[in-house]
């Protein structure tokens, strides 16, 4: 039993330590497919070569939230295994898109540690990098979770929480070289509406539902490599449900959200999310997101905008928090995201 | 939500109008693999790039209704979103295989209109193409579909009835360029029987049977990006079941007809059709077929097989109709297609 | 009915006959990318074509299990169609790699034949070659199965049974060409643990489970084009239940085996099986391993390592069988093969 992995545990991450996470990934056509299998994902860019070679770009990429699951799978082992709860992310940003027969590898910085109170777990804030094989960071997010200790008479690190932007300032973003959307085919892109048709507070109801299966959401997170036995084990929780990789809700709900964004092709930064309650086999997810900001860009014809996404598993669109500041019960995701669309 | 798609209503189809449909598709080794494991699909020139260059192509094509998923999945938003019901299918052809690597995009020409009695709805035609990135057409069909109409008061349009070919004459099917069964390998197809050893008349029990699961429908479905809320969303209709989408039916029973027409190779003719019960998760599927008609072909080789293959989810092989001309219950498809054999 | 394949029954198989499997198969990087997304893939080599590169190879192969049952799955129609039961294993090597675009077909000479003293079965020997477009052999193996008569009055033909390596020696291992673990990445491929690690004796628990659904078994088992009934079918079992396919579960369990073994890279030799007890959806698949032997090779950096692989839906790890000398009923799978690790 001493071969095999049981994880990192509070006292194990210091402020400065670089994590190289294992399992590197090719991706291949393979992968670009099973998404569009899993989600129904259709943003042209993504689903067309010659779409993506309109826009400036060699071909179509592997979806972004694809290389976001690959980069976080790899984290798994080492960042959550004894993770008690996912709390949030920030700064994250796509700086390069992952094609076809490229491989990826991860690795993370601890960049800060603050003990609860209670003695018994702490939250550790990671911030992980994904590498192709030339060593270009293709993303980078700031995650933080809280984790158990092994050892609770263990010291308590000296605390650092860093500095954070709540918002990546779009100045920020990194837009694809080459990206250029003036001859951006809005027919073929399944929406007429563009950058400047949306306003900031506009509020889009994505209309569509999914019911999400056992065998679904496991072939998903296998896909990634992500490991977490509450996916895939019902002896894992005690009321032997599986819980869904939250990442599998984000990908829903942005795949959904193609139903009123269709030309919000590219995410290039994601500002914050969370986690507002479990999902499980057997709910319907459905999406609506709030038009947060607009930012214009340098590349030709591209503006960028910022999106709340939020998944639900049932309740009325638009509702988020209850009087008491808390998510409502329905509520299952709260995504902070920039995207680019077509001017 | 005036950013979503509200889909069209009878009265938006006009005779002539030609719609783009959205969203084109790179196709990979992945789409291939994915039929492979959702279907039981075993057509050697299909599975083995070595046995379709045997038999002149290039190498291995997508399968055949893999392409016609491809190109259908992207007429839903525009064509049946508001559909009541799929009527029916005529003068459908492959005209080119399509391989790894081609972009597929559909457009749809509205070929005839007519309201019903009823004043509510009213029944478009349409003849879809399927293109690939240079423009060459890869398959056509007509499909008719009853929609509904948004404003009960709009006027009827006049009604336009395109005359259909209820079969297509053998002369004109596309024998895909280079075709040659000349030195085919029966004992590598995996039967010995050739176009000679079958006799109009003769009905073939194909004997084994699938079982259907709400994931893998949904996988297949959503791989074509056919986005039907029926097909996803156990909310949609009132008893709370996801209808499978009626193409799950279509390549299931083609793919199980491997046992006893493992040299029906390639399909290049779609008749008719009609789904004639629906189908829902936790049956099992069956199918046979009945050999309506023969010809000849000028390419080396290969005959021509006009068939019908029937899925049924229970009762006997070779029962269609009741005595009052109606599909008996457990009878899920009656498709009449031609195919291609060896001589 | 005369037309489908009623699969060969006792009397049919002839020591010395040869049967060339049918469907041939192409591979490409979707097969890959199923394969990771249906188990919990990790080892390194088989994720990554830079890991491959920097151990000597092209490019990473397709998984060994995954080569082995699309040669296994040919064989079905005509092996085990009318089977009682799969018996065992013996002298299994894998000879060469194989890489996306590689056809691969499957031959079986018939070795032995015994029939049951009961008269109504007997057993057949086969010993089955995987070959790729080239001709080469990539791997081979002995299986035994139980067989039904069809006639039962016809003769019983004179026994063979053929002489089996109980285990496979260390020298007839095939080492892929060029394979090289001098520059081995411990940390990329996920745990410290090197050949000199593991002892004799020593036993592992893998400690991950996986609750297996229908869907995904499915799912899996055409992907090999394997046609058996009893997997897809369920009303093929009077208990209304779908048999899972055997090599399902050594493919679950070896993945799940990365945790403690995941620098046992390549399987390179399977010296027997014995699938203990059927595996149904819903159960939860977890794995040990116990070091049968150790041997050094002639490749740079590369030592061989005999593991005991057991699944179990349940029950403690490292309990095998009871007083009576019967695999215990949560027993699913013990298997006993080679795997390459660095030094």
């Amino acid at each position: 039993m001493a071969k095999t992995n049981a994880g990192r545990f509070f006292e194990d991450y210091h402020v400065g330590d670089v994590i190289k996470h294992a399992v590197p990934r090719t991706v291949s056509g393979g992968e670009r497919a099973l998404y569009h299998a899993l989600y129904p994902a259709r943003h042209a860019l993504y689903s067309s070569d010659e779409f993506a070679r309109a826009s400036g770009l060699p071909k179509a990429p592997l979806d972004d939230l694809a290389a976001f699951h690959v980069v976080f799978g790899k984290t798994v082992p080492d960042v959550s295994l004894n993770a008690v709860a996912n709390l949030g992310y920030a700064e994250g940003r796509w700086l390069k898109p992952v094609y076809e027969g490229d491989t990826l590898r991860s690795e993370s910085e601890v960049i800060g540690v603050k003990q609860n109170s209670n003695g018994k777990s702490g939250v550790v804030y990671v911030r992980t990098r994904g590498l192709n094989q030339n060593g270009d960071v293709v993303m980078e997010y700031v995650r933080w979770v809280m984790v158990r200790k092994r050892d609770l008479d263990a010291l308590a690190p000296e605390t650092v929480i860093p500095d954070l932007n709540k918002v990546i300032p779009a100045d920020q973003l990194v837009i694809p070289e080459g990206l250029d959307f003036t001859n951006y085919d809005f027919e073929l892109a399944g929406e007429p509406h563009r950058w400047g048709d949306y306003e900031v507070g506009e509020v889009i109801d994505h209309v569509d539902g999914v019911t999400i299966e056992e065998a679904e959401h496991m072939i998903a997170t296998r896909l990634w490599q992500n490991t977490a036995k509450v996916h895939f084990d019902n002896t894992a929780r005690p009321d032997g449900t599986r819980l869904i990789y939250g990442g599998h809700v984000i990908s829903m709900a942005r795949t959904l959200s193609f139903n009123g964004l269709a030309n919000a092709q590219m995410i290039v930064g994601l500002n914050g999310g969370a986690h507002a309650n479990p999902c499980l086999s057997g709910d319907t997810i459905r999406a609506w997101t709030e038009v947060l900001d607009k930012a214009e860009t340098s590349a030709p014809g591209v503006g960028a905008i910022r999106l709340r996404l939020v998944a639900t598993k049932g309740g009325a669109p638009f509702e988020l928090k209850g009087e008491d500041g808390k998510y409502l019960p329905d509520v299952l995701l709260d995504l902070d995201y920039w995207a680019l669309m077509p001017l």
